[in-house]
């Protein structure tokens, strides 16, 4: 099948899916990006995707690429014509293309918007989870921003291989105080030996992921007892279950934090019992060819 | 005349000059660069240019997209297809075109690379030193390894932009400790009441300007009183003299900060002085068609 890719108001082959040398996205990192997933067809909550991208778009002062019902129209179609029945669809709205200067060019410069989809295999990713991850923990070198979902992901690319190479799967970062901040690609979650679920605020020190507020509303709705702060790895590694969220991870155990045993070193009950009660919580929105419902912005 | 880029093998026309939309440059900063001098259509300092793209793709473990003397030969020849006298030449390397992902591809996957060049009016530049130029402080919110040149460059994109707002020229990044460490596309400087040159030592807090080296070794050569250790901005303001350096700006005098004066609010003459000292010095490479003398890695 020939995969197909959005370009600033084209579909194209994905081998012919180019962007100008000059976008600020490839020569300075001036951009940001959703991942949404895709469940049987359908987008995965959408509407929180789409108010967070308007989030990092308002604090970049980058304008909409396009409305963002045409938006939705947009992704719904790529994600059709590549046959994507369960994966990821990927867009990233970036300052457009002018002159390399560092700072904003003129208004007339029209943002630069590319969307991309692909399979990837609900199998694969339940047999991840039902085994469980290891994660390595790494000082916490990023910018400030990191609120923001932007581009700019080289601290997070090396964090990423650095875990890789030591055989784990996922990097969290710690901040200087010792307190675990979140993955390179996720939000970090413990349940101590008493059952709380804890997770970080959302300050401007984490990312505030879809999943993990999506997480927040289930284990609110289930009873859980929920502490919002920070955690040591100390104290993940002394808790009783540790997981990381994402939109394409879902809720996914961690087994082993820098080489030694969560708990008894097996996915958490709670964790698994999270993965399903969060899908049931999703808001999947219409199929393919409907139109999205407006977010909230 | 049509303006060339050199993309991934291939010299192009400017409108024409594309790369992938999966390329790690443009989805993960995964990338760095060089913007070196052209003066009478040589480079300026290409020696240690290439020597600091050396140092980069190794912190990175980026490979050479091709031999540093092949890299040299297209670097000329795209400032010769560019008719470029007096500007500048721009080189971009990353990681390469792969499925987007946090961790590094697989080794096969080549680096990617596009050399661009522009003309830019002396006068103007010249102009801009003869009058000074205002800087802002902002608080330095950048990542932890700001002495790779990286192409992650959103937090130097706000600071620059805020600074231009300001009516200011350049942004002066300020560490939480009250000291200047550089500015967003400039290294920064000053003249302390008794005749001393101050500049912040090139730890892992600011990045290595090749412009900063050599005007070191100017400094040393006349005899001058050089202390390489940081500077608070209240010593800025108190100092005699300030400025900033950079491939494309020489040393240029500041004559205001965050719309204070320094000194008596003019150009100070030992930055007025040092500016064409500083080209005096420069190594001025072989002209166009030559070959390139091979750097030192």
């Amino acid at each position: 099948m020939l995969r197909i890719a959005y370009v600033n108001g084209r579909y194209l082959p994905h081998a012919d899916a180019a962007v100008h040398v000059e976008d600020r996205g490839y020569q300075l990192g001036d951009g940001v990006y959703e991942v949404c997933e895709v469940s049987g067809g359908r987008l995965v909550d959408e509407r929180r995707h789409m108010a967070r991208l308007d989030r990092s778009l308002r604090e970049l002062r980058i304008r909409w690429p396009m409305a963002p019902v045409a938006l939705g129209v947009v992704v719904r179609e790529v994600v059709r014509r590549n046959r994507v029945v369960d994966g990821l669809v990927y867009l990233q709205v970036t300052r457009g293309v002018a002159p390399r200067d560092h700072a904003f060019p003129a208004a007339a410069v029209s943002p630069a918007l590319v969307v991309t989809a692909r399979s990837i295999p609900i199998a694969s990713r339940d047999a991840r989870a039902a085994k469980g991850v290891a994660v390595i923990t790494l000082p916490d070198n990023r910018w400030a921003r990191v609120d923001i979902k932007t581009i700019a992901l080289l601290p997070n690319v090396l964090a990423k291989q650095t875990a890789h190479e030591a055989g784990a799967f996922e990097a969290w970062f710690v901040d200087g105080e010792g307190f675990v901040t979140e993955g390179a690609s996720t939000n970090a979650w413990i349940v101590t030996t008493d059952g709380r679920l804890v997770t970080r605020p959302a300050d401007t020190g984490i990312l505030r992921g879809v999943t993990r507020t999506v997480l927040l509303e289930v284990a609110t709705g289930e009873g859980l007892r929920l502490e919002e702060r920070p955690f040591s790895v100390a104290e993940a590694l002394g808790a009783r279950e540790a997981f990381l969220t994402s939109a394409t991870t879902a809720v996914t155990p961690i087994v082993r934090i820098d080489g030694k045993n969560v708990g008894d070193g097996r996915p958490g009950p709670l964790a698994i019992r999270l993965r399903p009660a969060l899908r049931a919580a999703a808001e999947i929105a219409p199929a393919w060819s409907s139109p999205p419902s407006q977010p909230n912005i």
